[in-house]
């Protein structure tokens, strides 16, 4: 793998796990008013759409990551429409 | 652009914009009890990562959509730093 395909794949890595503290955080303590709903509505359906782009290209990275980040993003939107 | 570019560009769009309200909401009113901070670390630090990786590859719909990101979402890890 080049520096440059190592740059990308870690960044991919760093801006999926991101989400995991913040779904976990969310999870734990329920306090989500801080947290912004048209931010993890934006959020979530930007990341679908990166999915459906992932599959027309079909990159595996690409499938890979969003389907975590939509998971992810989507447990952190649901909470916060259940907790407003 | 084809319908493959379309959904490219309309999720990088997305998923850029969604930060715009959250850091508007974190500003407005400092309530980031709920905001984790591994999240914004990790995210911020992937975020710089896709930059340097759009750099690399010089793709300007990266680079741009990273940059407005990364302002955006450092905004939110400042604050959360500032109001733990």
């Amino acid at each position: 793998m080049n520096t440059t395909d190592l740059i990308g794949y870690s960044s991919a890595l760093l801006t999926t796990i991101a989400f995991v503290p913040q779904a976990h955080k969310s999870l734990k303590t329920k306090d989500l008013s801080g947290i912004s709903l048209p931010m993890y509505s934006l959020f979530s359906l930007g990341v679908f759409g990166w999915l459906i782009y992932g599959f027309m290209i079909n990159s595996l990275p690409i499938i890979a990551a969003n389907a975590i980040t939509l998971i992810l993003a989507c447990t952190v939107l649901y909470l916060k429409i259940k907790h407003r």
